[in-house]
């Protein structure tokens, strides 16, 4: 598949290089020239005629990104891998939830466009072929287009994850507390390869 | 251990069938004269002088609860089981969140007491002994008193799971979207036997 990555911090570089190492035509969407030694372009033009986008950028800066993309996305499946952090507080929180999440906000910036929450509750260093004993861990997901949903859990079946559909887009307001969990284990146990798996009979 | 249980529903009758299996002097606090076959007594009664008390009652009553009972249950763990489940809307959404959770509603009712949230991410089906594929599954905890959560812990330890302490009550704020999470699943799929692990390396 030919890809595109917006964003160029750990998340869009890990992606790109494991999906790259599967054989995915990848490229980072920025207005830098350079991301280290990964293939780049302008925002714009990597996702125009991308068959899958990935919208990796800060939480912050989820929905300005995709509104000012609106058109180059217009009928295209986006990942979205955000979270709605906020470390103002000293301690990590949310900034949208309950009644609303950052996968929804995302999705009304960009109602021509299919957007798939997913790769938001593990970290970028095991997104691609996590290897982690008692595996595979388990990526939560949702959105309200089945297709593209499917085409997602394609490329996560491939890459080494089991996958659990929770439903459409609005399951956001549970995957990205879902984040936090994950977070708040990590800083209380100084670990960051640590990923959730959903056991089944 | 002596355990009271606050709640005759579905919860708290597999918690008091699962634990006492495990030798525990359990008892359901409860208005009713009978709950099955169960040990019951008045709610005051049950909880005074318990190693460990449950709160597994409905969600919208436990605040209410715990209120009522504020001075038998002080200097007690309490272990909030509860989950801000709201069906009004057709499906399932959480009454209260994000910057607020019903196991810090529970603390704040009940100051004198030490709550420990857990056993809210998976059904009652699992609660003592989960048999699963692949496990042990993970429980998630969190509380403000390093002692309550030992003893939670221990138990856990001793019923088949392994535990994930994420830090203080207000993790309750991320907790309780992930038993939307698992509610979801089973609602989509139809199955209610599947629960979280944490893996780890």
């Amino acid at each position: 598949m030919r890809i595109g990555i917006l964003g160029s911090g750990e998340v869009g570089r890990s992606l790109a290089r494991g999906l790259a190492r599967h054989g995915h035509d990848v490229r980072i969407g920025t207005r830098q020239e350079r991301v280290e030694d990964l293939p780049v372009g302008a925002p714009a033009e990597v996702v125009t005629g991308a068959d899958l986008v990935f919208l990796s950028v800060l939480g912050t800066a989820a929905v300005d990104v995709v509104t000012s993309l609106r058109e180059p996305l217009a009928g295209q499946v986006v990942v979205d891998t955000t979270n709605p952090l906020d470390f103002s507080a000293g301690r990590p929180e949310l900034f949208v939830g309950h009644t609303d999440s950052l996968g929804e906000q995302v999705q009304r910036a960009i109602p021509d466009s299919f957007v798939v929450k997913a790769y938001n509750t593990v970290g970028n260093a095991l997104m691609v072929d996590p290897d982690l004993p008692a595996g595979p861990p388990s990526m939560f997901i949702g959105g309200d287009d089945d297709a593209a949903k499917t085409v997602v859990s394609d490329l996560l079946g491939a890459t080494g994850w089991d996958v659990a559909d929770l439903g459409g887009i609005e399951v956001s307001r549970y995957l990205e507390p879902m984040c936090l969990a994950w977070v708040l284990y990590g800083a209380r146990y100084g670990t960051w390869d640590h990923a959730f798996r959903l056991l089944r009979r």
